[in-house]
């Protein structure tokens, strides 16, 4: 199997230079850096001593043979495999409490028995996640905390292992990158970190002939869930909720109010996270409404 | 058993006279009203041509027996049986969305072998739930459709058969009413209802000497959720953030910066609705990072 490694983007663009190529349906995997590329290594490495770090490194881009632009991908993520320790680092102004922290502090938690552990003393039961992956976007270039349409920072926890990504392709190859992975995090991100942590992740990439996408949409065992992004709250969730609607018509070949009263009756508006350049809400569509997209 | 039925209030307040009395531990049932009042009953029946509709009627107010001002209670919810039809009446203006909706429309949904039937076309799989449940606010009258500290108009789907809402006590008897049940509705109830229908609730309630409580919290198998409600979402998320990092240091005796980390990384910041004139959202916090409270 290909292990991909080494080589890490900051921004998704389709000016980076692609640093493998895979075929679809090829099960390969790629080794990704936390959050803060590794730096913060102990508790006296305070964030606030690194004033250039650079944060969100994704490994990348990766090449997809025989795909296109106007292509949608499904990335089936086979496997995340974690390091034995990861990191939280807090300071005022950090989250959506920052106001309430006077102290710049770095966590170290270790990772043991399915749980980590902070202050040697509070296992937190892991929920393995994805932070950041992408693919190069439309035109201008993206930087890796921000999320959009292309992907990128969603940090949604659902992007975990045994779920499917669906993304739409802007150009040849897609150009995909990943990392920013969770040992745990809850709906909101609300500290503004989750247990930040680098590790390995194994995939399998579809091109997916079923329907063409505008936006990202992840598929759980129960759920269809489609992704939005925007600077205000409200208008990520009148974008999740207008894009969500367009599927249950399509689905049902039904009127857009019936759509909507549909969306309020069984549609849960999710929290992915409000503390990133842009916020990220998703619209959950359970499969019993929605068997099929 | 006791059944409460008959006498509606429109707005929480300790003015309201008690209809009933129960005992601590008691089991009795509430039949409610949906929140049209039950004036909706055909698809002809629309919500525009019912200008002065009071809307939201609760059942009660219930008088609870050795219950002080000061107290916690703590509410069973044993079942809850459903008419069989429910409605959802929508038009512009109603819901996140409802600058798309040019048209009022009343929707009957007949209730079915576990589903409610839209378009006698889509099966739409029931979640029973509770939308207003509450007691005597502590000073002023707060009306149905308003969710508070007290309770009122949480529309939160967790507050459903089997889980437990713990309400704190103003006022001496409590004064509990409830109403306005859905046969199912999303997080957010994104327009402006869930599927609105009468019914009967069963419940009991105890006294809670274990904590003091200034907001809602329901209780699940799984999770304790920290309902807060605001007229800003941003407030309702730092209300409910602020409670919640109260109990998890209360519970593992841990300096504030701690709790923040612990609730960031399992915490679930969802969304209960964003269509009241305050909206409703709740911190859900696993039981396996809070035993017990």
């Amino acid at each position: 199997m290909q292990t991909i490694d080494g080589s890490y983007i900051y921004e998704f663009s389709s000016a980076n230079k692609p640093i493998n190529s895979v075929k679809l349906n090829e099960t390969f995997s790629i080794k990704t850096l936390d959050c803060y590329g590794g730096q913060l290594k102990s508790e006296s490495d305070l964030r606030a001593d690194f004033p250039n770090l650079k944060i969100n490194p994704a490994t990348g881009p990766i090449y997809i043979e025989n795909i296109e632009k106007g292509d949608t991908i499904s990335i089936d993520i086979k496997r995340i495999e974690l390091n034995d320790q990861g990191v939280m680092a807090t300071g005022p102004d950090t989250g959506i409490l920052g106001d309430y922290i006077t102290e710049s502090q770095t966590k170290i938690l270790p990772i043991t028995d399915g749980c980590a552990l902070l202050n040697n003393q509070i296992k937190i039961p892991i929920n393995k996640m994805i932070g950041v992956i992408g693919v190069a976007p439309e035109d201008h270039a993206i930087p890796c905390s921000t999320p959009d349409i292309h992907g990128g920072n969603m940090d949604t926890k659902d992007i975990t292992e045994g779920s499917t990504l669906h993304l739409p392709v802007f150009h040849e190859g897609g150009l995909l990158a990943l990392g920013d992975l969770h040992a745990a995090m809850g709906d909101g991100e609300l500290d503004g970190t989750g247990i930040e942590i680098g590790g390995e992740v194994t995939l399998q990439i579809k091109k997916n002939d079923n329907f063409k996408l505008k936006t990202p949409i992840v598929e759980t065992d129960t759920h269809f869930m489609v992704i939005a992004s925007a600077e205000a709250f409200n208008d990520a969730v009148r974008q999740g909720m207008l894009n969500a609607i367009s599927l249950l018509q399509h689905k049902h070949q039904i009127a857009f109010a019936d759509a909507y009263r549909l969306l309020s009756a069984k549609g849960d508006l999710r929290i992915s996270q409000l503390v990133n350049p842009k916020v990220t809400v998703r619209m959950a569509l359970p499969k019993t409404v929605l068997v099929n997209l």
